[in-house]
């Protein structure tokens, strides 16, 4: 008897991310907004593809608000719809039915503004799911209840949930409030989904409902429970500003667990996907920006700006240095003040310490490029390379006009504007001869002063 | 009939400021430390100017200590006078009468050493004034009363002002304290600081007394209630920090609601004058000192200082961008990693990213300046100006030695040190030819390891 | 009669600090983990230096484990001796006793990982245990006792120590915890280490245990309190964060209170060993690292790093000014943006504002440093000085081939390199003659537009 292929994860999910955010005062999509230097939604996206090989929602169709592509994009290859009219969240979903497989198993429902749910807390509503309820909501016990709607549990699991302004006294003092989020049976959504009403004030379609509709039906309801910080729903810069601190704060705790010393913990900022090897040493005022590994026993001197870049095992960077993308710095290297390297290697044990422009350039093993030095890697109309051979010496406030190639033991004299190559272990000098004009600095200064009078 | 010519407004302000400050440990007068790099007194001199047209006093007199030219000249327009010796404050209140118009009608008296005083606050007090009691008082509800005076109320409104020295268990539960600041019936003032006596402990005169001598003549008096935080006084350095983290905490969140990304506020230092449109983005470590405006989308990288310069739609700048007093940016520009840009105009979409001067110059549009460009303004006597016409292209590590003009689309080889004006469209090159020595660095390394052993 | 000579202190001290701290993560050990730039052990040695002439214990013994050569380089000259099997805190004080005098008086037992503890507590145990008591413990309060030992104190002082988990309801409800430091009779030490027992769960010999020896000979026992703050231990990381935090505030309060200002305190990270002068102005974004003295009246503009260097009165640095070990600022001098100062002196009122790499070198007072100037102080195999003489001007973007002199009053042209003294009041000049290429801009970009079809 021929079987039919078992999908690799029979789970999927619906990323709610259509809303415009108003309160953000922004011209950018709320979730396109970003925290960790990642969007919100890609940190909700992130969480899901966090979850274990058996429990990956494969599809996690994201619904998005109309002339929103550039979301789009940010979001792909997770597939997305179009909510063309705001009806409510339960119409918002209703959207991504036909983006899901035909037979889905659990399905998650989120919302792309709560950048910090935990992969741990998703894990275990699915695990609730799977162990018999139709739909698992996400309860939460904020510190001040307010207007949440209120998870009302009774011997049979989740029994309904009261909107803030329809509960008794004795149902507004529950503390367990609902989230929004959902993992339920997706052989049933589409049905519940049909079965919304919008008999209410707005005239929208809740998906909060879908409890009610389960219980009419007879079937159990449950509640799993997160906590209050990953669960903030960012509305606001302020909101913005908070799930920021939160999400830094995380950060900053993993590193240290890790074996990292943060000289000022509060000092540093992380992106979503920093990756920092032990004992490495993080000084004062730092931005990771997103794309950064720095290796083991690195040490960062404070003042720095990475981002997009590679630092291998034993390097020293900083104070003052920005690695731009496509900064590969080799083991033992050092990278010091006031010192920019953008598409370039610097490879193990070379020196670049002061006030120098590294773009689109490799410098050799053992190189040393002396202060002040710029590689002119543009024209006006497109970028060249400069390469520095193993072992060279740049001197200092030199130009090196790309293409050109210095060879491995090659100088460079100090203030040389070098635009032709310069073969290895050869000098290569090109500046003026010096003149020394006696008593003119006097002369001059008494023209000066008589100019003055 | 003629009628007399009515004041554009018909309250006046005494700002005490006299105060030596010595738990300050510094030379300077206590007011004229800074919060938000806006002097104390400056910030309560800007809430009497923020309130409406019809509640605006004028003049503000400000009393000030002997010896502080330097504060009178800060707070000029407004009247300073003197108070020569230290007799309290209602002395020190006494020596701005002879400032104030003849029948002045509501008086406010402050305290320069309060920058946190909001302007709505002022103005309940105003209106309460203007409802009818003698003399308004600015009360507050402390977390730690302590030696507080008291201020007891009654059917009448204000009853009394209780020194804690002097309060009965029951009127020390009074949680509801004395700041100090009042607003009270112009047309009495002389008379009541004439009755002021000095009978106590200290043989001052102090102006709490008002009261008493209001209430002895049957007169109403009454409180308005502010916040702990803006009533917050600076005596020490400690009080000093305590000020300005609330006005930065303050700055922040007014910068959040309008709009504007902060992606880690508690990094951004802002100045009481800092202005930034909407859709601007702040990166971590940024300092705004007086005299900023960002206009609209404009990106701010981190690791900036600003001072007294504009920033144009949409333009870039940082990290690391020093941009001084009297630099502006146009649309579209970028200024890149250590950057200095002082009294210069760099025009729309040029470019200056990498460690780079420019000073007492203009940078046309679409020019693009090379990294290592310094204009080199001074020589020794006098500032020069560089022009570089739109659409120029500087090479790096270029000297332009002003005066000097690089003329619209005109080139400028990189290295070169430009002495004499370039035309539109030329290129201007001043740099030695290079020479290649084979084999000297090879040389070189032996003869030095020679001379080591 | 002769007398025996009285030692200077008949103090001692044993300093633990022997354990891997494994959860650091680390290879280094724990204790020479840095908080304020010292390591954690320094902090510990210093509050003991800083105890009075009659009170400062002499030696202080460290013992460390095996393979801590780089420790024992750290503490020197203070005796280290070396615990080879980890067999509890008593064996670990025990292999004190070979390097303690004879008969020491009173010997403090302290923790190597505690660099919060205050003199003035150890002077307070010091007085304590001088007053009679054979053992002095050091006892706080927790938030948390939680598994501490409890002190149990009765009409004699001390009674006992009670391990958390063999304390009765009574005793866990005692607040009084046990820090574990002591000082005690130096003369019955020995005794008491060789009769400690290691019958327990471990198999090790606690300190602890030393109280009930004591009192078992009848001998009164004393409880000293320190608070938690200061009695922090560092095990991991985030301890090491905390504790750094806590220092840093320590830091600032003296700061302020001694009449610095902070223009943003948070954001001010000090050294253990950092001096400040009144009247110091120091902006947003700064870090001292150790060996920096700032004398009054400076202005440190923020973004600034300072290491191992002085400034001297009324100087102004930064931003963004980097002054490395051997920098010596003099009095009114300016160090401005993006500038490196390195075993350097920059004498009265010179100036060196933008981008510039001062090495190994002298800059003259009055002298003028423009942007762009490098020192090339290194040929790849040596540094060579180089010496700017007094009211020298030295043109921007000048490269100065050290060893070399300018003389007093010289001038250097601007985008010269230097390779030869200049004389006094004479002017150096090195550079390429301009040529002007009249429309080869035009030219060019055409060539490319055509390159690009």
């Amino acid at each position: 008897m021929p079987t039919t292929a078992t999908p690799a994860s029979p789970t999927a999910a619906i990323v709610l991310a259509a809303g415009l955010g108003t309160r953000m005062k922004s011209r950018r999509p709320k979730v396109m907004h970003a925290v960790g230097h990642r969007p919100l939604v890609g940190h909700v996206l992130a969480a899901l593809a966090a979850l274990p090989a058996g429990q990956r929602p494969d599809p996690a169709v994201v619904v998005i608000g109309p002339d929103m592509d550039e979301l789009a994009r940010t979001v792909a290859p997770h597939p997305t719809v179009i909510q063309a009219e705001r009806l409510g969240t339960g119409h918002a979903a209703r959207q991504a039915l036909p983006a899901l497989p035909e037979s889905p198993g659990d399905v998650f429902i989120l919302f792309g503004d709560t950048p910090l749910i935990r992969p741990q807390t998703l894990s275990a509503m699915l695990e609730a799911r799977r162990a018999g309820p139709a739909v698992v909501v996400l309860g939460f016990r904020p510190q001040e209840p307010g207007a949440y709607g209120r998870l009302i549990t009774g011997s049979h699991g989740l029994e309904r949930i009261v909107e803030a302004r329809d509960a008794s006294p004795e149902e507004l003092a529950v503390p367990l409030c609902n989230s929004g989020v959902m993992c339920l049976d997706g052989a049933r959504l589409a049905g519940w989904l049909e079965g919304l009403g919008n008999d209410n004030a707005k005239g929208e379609y809740y998906l909060t409902d879908i409890v009610a509709l389960a219980r009419a039906e007879g079937l159990p309801c449950a509640v799993v429970e997160g906590d209050e910080e990953e669960l903030l729903g960012v509305n606001d810069r302020a909101d913005l500003a908070l799930a920021e601190s939160a999400f830094q704060a995380r950060a900053r705790n993993l590193a240290l667990a890790g074996g990292v010393t943060l000289t000022d913990p509060m000092s540093v900022h992380f992106s979503a996907d920093t990756r920092l090897g032990q004992d490495v040493t993080v000084g004062p005022f730092t931005v990771f920006g997103p794309g950064v590994t720095v290796e083991a026993g690195v040490t960062i001197k404070g003042f720095c700006h990475l981002e997009g870049c590679t630092v291998e095992a034993g390097a020293t960077v900083g104070p003052y240095a920005r690695l731009r993308p496509g900064a590969e710095i080799g083991p033992g290297a050092h990278i010091g003040n006031f010192v920019e390297v953008k598409k370039a290697s610097v490879e193990a044990g070379a020196k670049v310490n002061h006030l120098t422009y590294i773009g689109d350039a490799r410098v050799g093993a053992g190189a040393n490029v002396g202060a002040g030095t710029i590689t002119c890697n543009y024209d006006g109309f497109a970028k060249h390379h400069t390469d520095i051979g193993a072992g060279a010496f740049i001197g200092s406030n030199s130009a090196l006009v790309a293409p050109v190639k210095i060879g491995d033991g090659a100088m460079v004299g100090a203030g040389s504007t070098i635009t032709e190559d310069v073969p290895a272990d050869a000098l290569g000098l090109a500046r003026g001869r010096q003149q020394v004009r006696p008593g003119w600095a006097s002369r001059f200064r008494a023209a000066m002063r008589r100019l003055r009078h």
